[in-house]
This record gives C-alpha cells, sequence and structure tokens, in this order.
C-alpha cells in the first residue's frame, strides 16, 4: 500500500501500471453490465463492452489500460469544467443562485426546484448546472467556445471538440431540459433566454474526451488549483478543495452516499460512462465503461475505482 | 501548515495548543449566538456562552481551551457509537434496513420513510437511528448498558453516564419520534416494540460526556479502527473509512454540503452543540457551543471547526 | 325518468323495487372481482361474493335486494357519524384543526400533514378523523359509548353494536394510524393521549351494520338535517348541505373525482366494502360488497351506483 | 325559497332581479377587497371595484346587476369550452392523458406531473388543459379560430374575441406554463410543438366576455347538453353531468373544498376575477370581481355566489 504523503507522491509509476492491470483483469466479468443510455441514437449505439481506465499523477507520470485513449461524450463531467470557470466569474455571489447541498432526488428532478423557489440543490445536477451555463453565457461573448478553449487549456490538447451529432441529439430531445430551464426562468433565476442557455449546455455534454485526457485535464484538482505541468494557477487553493467537496457530496446524481462508501473520492460521472476521480494531492483517475447502473453511473467504472482504492488505499477516509 | 502524512503525524502538540488558542480568541464574537435548542427544559437552561474545544492525536497528545472538560448532552452524536456497534452485528444485512444516501430533507422528516417504504435514508437520521438500535435492542439483553458500556470502553472513562433528567424530557416530548418509530414499523422496519426501541434512543441521546472525552473516545475513528492506547481493534479498517464517508455525506443535518465545503472533515453534531470531526489517520476534534444554526449545527463550533482547517490546512479535500 | 323535486319525492316505491332486482341481475358478474381488505383476519375471511343494497326514501320507504340485512364492518362510513357529532360540538372553531379540501394523496398519507403542520386535509381521511375523534374524546366522558348511541339513535336500532374482535385486531395493526397520531400530537394537534384517541378510532371502524341499517341512518342527510321519522332536528340544515359537499369533494379516498364523474352523489366508503350515497331531499341508498379497487372502494357497490344513477337520473349535476 | 324542480323552473325573473339587487347591496363591502392578478400589465391595471353579476335561466330569462356587460379576461374559465370540444372529439381515450381528481396542489405545481409521469391530474388545472388544447391542435387546422368560433355559438354573439395584448403578455410571461408543456412533452404527452400548443393556449385566456355573455353560453351545462335557445344539441347528456362533476371537484383551484362547502353548484374561476356556477336543470349565474383570493379566486365573486345560494336554496346539496 501507498503511503499518502500530500505534495510528495511516493509510489513508482511501474508499480501503478501493475495494478491497472489487475483491475483489468479482475473487471473483465463487469464489463458489458448495465444498461447504455439510450435517450439518444449517438450515445445508444456505444459498443457496451468498451472499458478505458487512465491515471495521471501530479508529477506527470500515466498509466493506462483498455481504451483509455478512446474520446467519448463527457456528458456531466462536463459540469466540474463549467463550474471552475463560473468560481473564478461569480465567486461568493454564484452561491446566491444555487446551493450547495445533496439533492435527495433523481438528478433532473424538479420537484425541489419547486418547494425552493428555483434554486438548484447544487451546481453538479442539471438544474444546477443550467445557472452555471448562464453565468458563463453572461460572461462570454462566445459561450461555447470558451469552454471548450478552457478544456483544451487545461487538458493541454488542442483537438477536443463537440460532437456535433450529439449536440444536436440532445437538443431535440432535451424536453426536461427545457421544462428545468423555463422553470428556472420563472423564478427569475435564468438570466438569457432559455433556448440560449441550453444550447451551450447541450453543447458541453456533447464534448469528446478521452480517459487520458480527463485524468490529464483535471490535474488541478489535486495540486490546489495549478496545473502541474506548467504551475499556472488555473484556480484558488480554497475553491479547489471546494469542488472536491462538492463532487464528493453531490458528483454522483443519487448515488453518492453509496459511492463514498464504498469508492470514498471526489468523484463526477456522466451517462456517457465516464467518471472521474480525484486523489488530492496525489493524482486523478479517470474511467469509462458505457453499461449504467439505474442511477446513472458506470457499473463497471464504479468497480474499477472500488478496486482501485481497495489496492492502493487512496481512499480519502 | 502541516503535511499530511497517514499513520504518521508531524506536528508538535505545542503547535497545536497554540492554534487553539487562537482559535478561542478568534471565535469569541461568535460565541452565544444562534438558538440554543429549547425543546426540552434541560437543554434550554444550559448557558448558550459556554464553548469548549479539544483535539486528541492518535498518538495520546491532547490539546484544550474553555470549556472542554464539562459534559454536556451528545445527542445525535450518539448515532455513531451505535452504528459502530451495529456495523459490528449486522454486517451487510444493516444496508437491507437502512440506505446510505444523504436524505436531501430535514432530519426528523417523515416524507422520504413514506415513498420509500419504511427505509430510512441513512443511519445518522433519527430514523435511521431507530433502525440502529432496534438491531442492538435485538442483540443485547440490556441495550441501554451495552450503548453505555461500549462508550465507556472507546472513552477510557468509566463516570460516563446517561443524564436522566434529559432522557425523561426526551420520552415526553417525542412525539414525532414515535410517530417514525410506528411509521416503520407499520413497514415492518422495526422489529421490537417501539416503547421498548425509543426508551432506548432517548436513552443513548442523553449521555454526557466532554469534549475531551469525545475527542478520545472518536480515535477508533482516526485509527483504522484500532484504539490506539490499546492497539485494540474495535472495527474493521473499511467500515471505519465507511463510517467517516457515511458522517461526511450524511452526518450534518441537512447542511452536510455546506460542512462540507466549509470545513471538509467527517462529522457528526448533536442538538446539544457539539460537534465531533474527524482527521483520518491524525487525529479527533470536538467543538461544543450551545448555540444552534437553523438546521441544528453549533454556530460557533461550526466557525471554530472551519478555522482550524484554515490555520492546519487538515481538511481531507 | 324520476323528476327531481326536493321535498316531494314523486316516485312508487314498486318502482324502486323493480330497479334495484334490474340491477341485482345486471351486477351479478362484478360481484367478488377486486381484492378484499386483508389487513386485518377478521375483515380477511368475509365472503368476497357478498353483495347487498338498500335504499330508503325520506318518507320511509324502503326497498333491498340481496344481502341488505347482514351487518358488516363500516370503517371509514363511521367518518360521516363522528363528523355530525363534532360539528354539533366545535362549531367552526373545528375547521381550525381539520381543512376541508381534497387530499390528493392516498387516505393515510403523512406527507401532506408534515408540509401543512400537522393539520390533515378534511376530515373524511383518516387523519382529520383523528382529530374530529379527539373532539369527541375531550366532549364525552365515555366517546365509545356516545358514538354507538349516536348511531343507534339515527339508525332507530338498539342492537348495533362494536364488533370487539376487529377492533382489537384494528388496534393490533394499527401502526400507520398511531404514526399519524402521534405526528399530529407533536405539531400540537390532538389533545388527549393518543392511545385513548385511537382506541375510540379503532372501535368506531369497527361498528357493524346493514345496508338497511345504514340507508336509514343517513336519512338526516337527505332530508336538510331531519330525522324523518320522528322530525327532530339532527344538524341544522348549513352543516347538513356541507357534510354533503365534504363527503362529495373528500369521501371516496384518492377518487372522489372519478367517483364523482361516474355516480354523481355525496358519498362515503369504507374498507369493508360499503358505500353511502345521499339523493338530498329524497333517499339514502347503501351497497355493500367486500371486493376493493386499488383506490379501496368496493368494486362491484360502485358499479351499482352508476347503475343506480343511470336508472334514475338521480345524480346531482 | 325557490323549490327544485329539474326542467321546470317556477320562480319568476322579477323575484330573481330583487335577489340580485340585494346581493348587490350586501356586496359592497366586499368589492376591492383581495389582490388583482398583476403578473401582466394587462390585468393589473383593471380597476379593482368592477363587480358584475348577471343569471341567465334555461328559459331565457336574465337578470343582472353592475358592470355585468363589461367584458374582462375569461382566463381558466376558457378550460370548459376546450373541455367541451375535447370531449366531443377525444371520448374515452381523452382520459388516458389526463385524469379527472382533484390536484390537492396548485394549479400550476409541477411536482405531481413528475410522480405521475406526465399526467395532469385533471382538465382544469393548468398542465391538464394544456393536454386538452393539444387535442384541440391536433383536431383542427386553425385551433384558435376553432375556439372562439365555439365561443361565440355557444354565447350567440359575433362579437366575442381574443383580446391579443392579454394574449401576448401571457407569452412573455408565461415561463412556467412553457416549463409544464416541455415537461409533459419529455413524458410524451403533448403530441404537437409545445410552443404552438401554448399560442393557442394563451389565446383561449386571452378571450374577453362579459357575465351576460358567460351566463349565456355556459346554458348548454344546465339543460343536459342542449341549447335552450335552438334545441342544438353540444355535447351528450351524461358528458354535461360529467363536466359538471368535474366542475365541481377540480374548477376552484386549491380550494374546491371550501367553496363546495360554502356554495355548492359546479363552478370555474378564472384569476381574470371571473365565476361561473352550473345551477343544473335551471340557470347559469356568472360573477365577475377581480380582487382575488389567496387562491385566486375572486373574493367578492365567491361572496357573491354564497349569499345568492343562501337566498334562494339553489345549492345541489
Amino acid at each position: 500500500m501507498f503511503s499518502k504523503n500530500k505534495g510528495h507522491t511516493d509510489y513508482d509509476i511501474m508499480t501503478l501500471q501493475h495494478i491497472l492491470d489487475d483491475i483489468y483483469t479482475e473487471i473483465q466479468p463487469h464489463i458489458g453490465k448495465g444498461k447504455v443510455a439510450d435517450y439518444i441514437p449517438a450515445l445508444k449505439r456505444i459498443d457496451p463492452t468498451k472499458f478505458g481506465l487512465s491515471v495521471c499523477t501530479i508529477n506527470g507520470e500515466r498509466a493506462s489500460v483498455g481504451d483509455a485513449s478512446e474520446r467519448f461524450s463527457i456528458q456531466s463531467i462536463s459540469k466540474v469544467f463549467t463550474l471552475t470557470m463560473a468560481m473564478k466569474i461569480a465567486q461568493e455571489a454564484l452561491w446566491k443562485r444555487v446551493g450547495r447541498e445533496p439533492s435527495g432526488n433523481r438528478f433532473n428532478s424538479l420537484v425541489q426546484l419547486e418547494s425552493e423557489n428555483g434554486i438548484p440543490r447544487n451546481p453538479l445536477i442539471n438544474a444546477g448546472a443550467h445557472i452555471i451555463t448562464d453565468i458563463l453565457t453572461s460572461a462570454y461573448e462566445h459561450p461555447k467556445e470558451a469552454i471548450v478553449q478552457f478544456i483544451r487549456h487545461v487538458a493541454d490538447t488542442t483537438t477536443i471538440d463537440f460532437d456535433l451529432e450529439v449536440a444536436k441529439s440532445e437538443r431535440e430531445t432535451g424536453n426536461r431540459n427545457l421544462a428545468m430551464g423555463y422553470f428556472m426562468k420563472s423564478f427569475g433565476n435564468i438570466h438569457n433566454q432559455v433556448r440560449v442557455v441550453l444550447d451551450v449546455y447541450f453543447h458541453q455534454c456533447a464534448i469528446a474526451m478521452s480517459c487520458e485526457e480527463l485524468a490529464q485535464a483535471f490535474l488541478y484538482l489535486a495540486h490546489d488549483g495549478i496545473l502541474p505541468s506548467t504551475g499556472e494557477r488555473v484556480i484558488a487553493k480554497e475553491d479547489t478543495d471546494r469542488i472536491n467537496a462538492l463532487m464528493l457530496t453531490c458528483g454522483m446524481y443519487d448515488s453518492v452516499g453509496d459511492f463514498a462508501y464504498r469508492v470514498g473520492l471526489p468523484s463526477k460521472s456522466g451517462v456517457g460512462g465516464g467518471i472521474v476521480s480525484i486523489v488530492p494531492g496525489e493524482m486523478v483517475i479517470c474511467v469509462w465503461s458505457p453499461g449504467l447502473s439505474e442511477n446513472g453511473n458506470s457499473l463497471a467504472g464504479t468497480k474499477a475505482l472500488e478496486l482501485f482504492v481497495q489496492k492502493t488505499g487512496k481512499g480519502i477516509f
């Protein structure tokens, strides 16, 4: 087992690669289980047997197995990028428009919005992410471009882009998101036109990235807000801790408690089958497997992360 | 700032005492703010200006300020002790009777019980704690004595006991707890007589302990399940991580998200004004101040923990 | 078709008997359908093929078919008798403790009690009936006896009594009712001891009456509050209209709208399989058939009332 | 007091006029109380002291007081006209897409839609009315024109029309209605484009009519589905009873129970301050006064109807 020295990682990358290899072997019976998201054709036709796992340390070392270099639709994982951007823009004022409590409801529920006057529970459920996107829509002349530029920058990869077919499908099937948007607008909590905000939102969800790219892109959350490759500060140290706290308490739809119990790392999942997990002070792990649990989280992905924490002792608890 | 070496604490106790002294100075304007719990006379008449803070490391070093040696009613903090006991007894079967998700509702809400067939969201809200107490009531001939013996043992203090006046008042004003108990019994999820289970529950809430005693008693949660003083294993390493995860996601009533955002330590609060926080691998902090926020957590206590994490960098994120 | 002359009924009793005979023939395929209430043994063992139908006019004429003279457990139909008694005692003050709106929820739901501070939606759902029984418990030294005496009086039948086996079973399985009682007590809306109030409640539900006795007993609701046999005023004219209005909007559990749509008469059902319907100014109809719909109303009973209104044109709309 | 002879009204119109005159005197202290709907400018600037009351019998006799000939925005009263149209088109299939139970929630709540899979509780709340309008949008090439033509026909008045300023304002402030529409579309329960359906809906709400015109237009609901002036059948007798039943159980927002208790007539209100009430077999009463109660019903209008029923005994219970 590794010891836990924040800012001073002591494991060696060969050991890490061996661990991933072991996980890849043990995870085989879980691959293909669960249900691939089927609400849009572009997600439905993904090969359910895909599985990728990639680790990137703050020292820039990497280990990967499986389809870790194949891009997939990041979906709700994008909410962490846009939250980072919005926290820099709106600061504390952000928390007047969105809460920071777990929802206790499905990610796309409208019930709490009604009893809580259009203030979503947190920025990592759909309604909360709309507020975040609304803030970016107000702040940038070209918000879609601003988002993809930010992600290219933190991932240090210029080829990351929208999957326009996915974005189009999202828009065509996005009636519940439109319902949420208009509902919050009826409370005055969406400032721009609902259709404009949702166009940005549907695009951010449709960004395609690989496990390797995501593990690299989120290193700032494992490194006190700083990009390890360049030393550039992306976000304040305190805000890094806060985003990690939000991921732990709100990042896994309606199974944050179960996920914290089993894995114990700040994480964010997407219905494309990806999950990103942060080991503060050390590394980022990204897993991808399209089969989802009832709660919308990758089944084999969750299992792989559970194995990773068991084998490395890297849980935060 | 301290570095974070799990199992190898490197700070010195004099520094820790200085930090507590600084916190005690800074916290003064916050003491007495908020509302003392007033639903029973014995809690209502507590001096609202009380404030105690105590730290105990896994090496057995201690630092304290204020009223850290004065006993108060531990109330919901007792739920962590009983959960520990029940996890040893019921193992995985426990999770068929209680969930492990944040509730998204007030700690004493009955709404979710109805839509989720009498299965409480987690063992740290009232309804979930009733299930835990029901398990102990089935397991022990004298469950009240078993609970207080367990606490005396982990706290290494034989004088810890029930405040019988508080227990009596709890019972007399406990109509909502009775409602919850009978409601879960109507779903078959309470196995013993409701009045018997609640008598145990009201007693466990009425145990009186000081900050120093609580910090000592919970060291096993900072030390992989082992009592540092004797090396005795209280609970498995994995279950320790899980209890800490449950405390982080479910331990602070309806402000777990906000508390994780501001403090970022696995914690449990009680309406008596106490809060216990775990720094895994290092120490336990216990604070007491009777003035409560709207969500039922100690106001000055939360602030003190926020200062502690700021000054020491000991947050888990 | 009969014409509708309030206070001046113009049909002849032979015609009415022919109509009931026709209904009895047509209803045969419906008898035995649905699910007999099975939460207590005494109800569960009722022969599901029982069917009785009785009409009593304000002129004292009667017509009956089937098992109309056999007694069954009146269950929630008792709520109309106790409401009548409580309206005389508490007058307008009653409506501070219970609402008069349809609940939009199952008859034994606790959800609305929580969001509406322990004030039940109306006096014909369980929670509301507890408030009514609490009022009678405060008003009478022997509330159980007072209730049965009232019913004997309006039914002009001294042999009506509690089925003590049913009452005992109700108490033993009444955990959800206890939950409701303690929940409302926690809001201060039950004044007596919960167990005392519920003992009365379980007894009133366990009164056994026949269709003929119920049709006779409720004539005051068809006759402006006056017992037609003696001219004695039971309740004010306005209160009679109000009870009828409450029955129409709140009397059929969660299918008041559907029942008003299909039958269109102020009615109250019980899980024993009975339904009482009022034709203001003319008559009372009582039907009994133990097989229940999902909503807890007698299936064949509802169908029989639908046929009655089709054949006589006696709907109020 | 009048006697109640369905199909054979025996009062004289002079008496009726005297009663309205008396009501007009007694109602004066209530006029101007409550809150005029202020969500759109065109409603907000209505003179709050307006009051009109008109009665029209199935024999074509009329009596009126106050501003009974002044047109106002009929708003939700339009839902009864469109329901009549849709019942003729969709027959029983209609009830697969919308329920017929009181909602127990505010007229524009989204909560029940979520738990009941996009099936609104009844056709007289907003969400249900959207379904009805969707049916008309599918059935007619020019649904707006079809609706206004239907109303002109039953009211026998060719000048009835949309208030286009109101329709435009409704659209501009209609975010919650859009939210409901997209929410139901996400469940597949809106077949046309949401914006198209809501354009029709906002126009039907914006129709302007006077009390006299509304009392005349709804005579078919007091006359077994037949226009008394021409003998033309608008809708089947059974459907007439059913619409009246729906009005009684669902027509007054979240105070149907209270309204049935106080007034006891099938009625529909609108936020423009109008209320239409049916006395089956006899007459229609329409009242208008813009000041609304918390539940969105005209305050003075409800009081006037209560007085009318007290003075005439025309309640249905």
